[in-house]
């Protein structure tokens, strides 16, 4: 099964179209505010959502449109989550409208998304006025719809693949925007993925729904689940490919490219993490089944405390221990080991549950690295996870302490 | 029911005395790291310990030691978790043997407790070369040993009431020590209780136990739970009350008075949060029931972000809601109405689940202050909960971010 990472986005895929323009939401800033995805045909398209009990209105209006299983466009703004306010769904259907008449797709066939702070006022103005703009930049511009969703990201983050369906090439790309509030449990903020594979609506519905379990559910910044999480996937079956119908061997490079991507844009939304100097991944193994290897691996990944001290490059592998000794899994601390390794080598720190002798310049050397991998065996059993996270640092603290202002 | 605050710490009961020492456990400072708390008499004693499952090994011989509901002293120690050392067990039991060696306290009645860095070689023979001057000390001095017990604690905690059992005026009062690693899962890091009153070990263990899931339970730093948290309870009955022996006025009037010194003190560990600038309380009202209760006020004082708006005094109230949103309990986020609180005055900023116009002015005034409450009105009920934390500040960052060092 061969993937292969190519440039483009959610332009990768055959017949799909983007653009971001900076129509005015973000009336303090001059960074774009406002993205549109388009595919040339009607696409079978699949999402999951945060598991929130508050729910952002755009979330609500999207899961309508896609009861039929099918979509054509996102539209998506940052700037404003359109959570919690008296007029959120009219807002959300209106720029459902907006896409459908300028560019003659249903309404019942966009994709909504927005992002920003919770419990504000909100108008279609600024985006009536942005529309013409909008839609006459469509093209090849993958880059700017990435860059119109972002909101305290720093880097854009994007990834597509290139592989093949019954010796069909076909494309996926996705793009990303997440931070803070990232904390997923069931997608991460927005993330809107488009593919020219053809793929029936529910199968494309299993794929997404069984990739999320070990890609953005495993992700987490801050431990807090947004309110808007939303993952989508548009498939056109521009490709020509024959259509995914059932499980098998299609289905399963099909899963296989989508989680190339998606993994891909974890470890970036992880590492883009608010205030984050570092991206860390906890390498579980030896786990005696995958609910216990994830449950751990998410917990190491979670704690305040080894955050910190993955920030101060400090091996402080007792906060590691403690974070498995907490994380509600039946887990027999007396087997086991600890290790952090970078590309400047690996350090063992613990052994079955006690600490042993290491050099602390050694340590420091392998955690001064952007990149860390916490290596935790539990000695038990034969299941694996892998979860992303990042340091707790200063600037989470500046970047959250004043956000709205 | 009459509840009088008093001084006195550990030693305002009747009996009771205490001490704290520098014996050199914490090699790179002058702090003191070494506290004795005893009593005159043998007392009927009850505790209860950290629910991670990586214990320190003063928790497995305490627990040990009052498998027959008795002690008569506590030694505690700082600088040093002993917690995944080759040989904790026998540094434990070696404080125990060195309390009997020089008080003539069975080791079998003598709680043992420590704080500090988890998996570091630990040795007796700072407290062996210290004993000596520990117990000629021996007074009025629980101001010393809660000295002695402090790691990154900034401010001493303790607390003392005076009550009446059957018309006998007993007294109660207890320290703590709790900073960092702070999201106690059965008690708080180390909190020890001394009483007068006459009282079963039953009934101290019953009162101990309930006691608190509405105290140290409803308290939250970091949502790290430690290794070693232990609340215990000594009460050696010099009092002369009627023994309380079953349920009924007398256990209820002890409940209060214990409660009166345990949510002082809760509230002492929350305020002096590692870096923490606010005491932030989350009186939870109008729940279905109180478990509900209990888990949404607690997942609005843990979650980061608001903590950061907090720190900032920013009256993101979008935040709480999603944390109340994804808290797990089932709560209709259309019914609930928000403010924030402080001695400044008060700020409703969100009324059934949607934002409401207010002042940013004002609630900038409110949330300046250094005590702060959110209170959360779910309009579904009668049940209540509060639950305390603190403000999530650079210096959390800076005091976690290198530790060890």
């Amino acid at each position: 099964m061969s993937i292969t990472y190519i440039p483009g986005g959610v332009c990768a895929a055959r017949g799909f179209k983007a653009n971001g323009i900076r129509c005015g939401i973000k009336a303090s800033s001059n960074k774009r505010d406002l993205a549109l995805i388009v595919s040339d045909t009607r696409c079978a398209a699949a999402a999951v959502y945060t598991a929130n009990l508050v729910k952002s209105a755009p979330i609500k209006v999207t899961r309508a449109h896609l009861a039929d299983g099918h979509a054509q466009a996102v539209i998506c703004n940052s700037g404003n989550a359109n959570t919690c306010n008296a007029n959120g769904i009219e807002i959300a259907e209106g720029m459902s409208a907006l896409v459908e008449k300028h560019l003659g797709i249903a309404a019942s066939d966009v994709i909504v998304g927005s992002t920003g702070v919770i419990g504000q006022p909100m108008t279609l103005t600024p985006m009536e006025n942005g529309m013409e703009s909008l839609v006459s930049g469509l093209g090849d511009h993958s880059d700017f719809a990435e860059d119109a969703i972002m909101t305290t990201d720093t880097v854009p983050k994007e990834a597509a693949v290139e592989f093949a369906i019954g010796g069909v090439r076909c494309r996926l790309g996705g793009i990303a925007k997440g931070s803070g509030m990232i904390h997923p449990n069931m997608a991460t903020m927005l993330v809107w993925v488009t593919t020219d594979c053809a793929i029936t609506p529910e199968m494309l519905q299993k794929a997404v729904s069984e990739d999320v379990k070990t890609s953005f559910n495993m992700v987490s910044v801050d431990g807090d689940t947004s309110t808007n999480d939303t993952f989508a996937v548009l498939a056109n079956g521009l490709a020509g490919n024959k259509t995914i119908e059932t499980e098998g061997e299609d289905f399963d490079a099909f899963c296989a490219a989508l989680h190339a991507v998606t993994v891909k844009l974890c470890r970036m939304i992880a590492k883009d993490g608010e205030g984050a100097t570092k991206l860390v991944t906890c390498l579980l193994t030896g786990a005696a089944d995958e609910k216990t290897a994830k449950t751990v691996a998410k917990s190491v990944i979670c704690s305040s405390l080894t955050k910190a001290a993955m920030f101060g490059a400090d091996a402080n592998w007792g906060r590691v221990l403690c974070a498995i000794g907490y994380s509600g899994a039946a887990v027999d601390v007396e087997r086991v080991d600890v290790s952090f390794r970078s590309k400047a080598g690996q350090v063992d720190v613990c052994k079955d549950g006690a600490g042993i002798p290491f050099s602390e310049e050694e340590a420091k050397k392998v955690l001064l690295e952007d990149e860390i991998h916490i290596l935790v065996n539990l000695n038990a059993g034969d299941a694996s996870a892998e979860a992303w996270g990042c340091d707790l640092t200063y600037d989470y603290v500046k970047i959250n302490g004043d956000y709205r202002t």
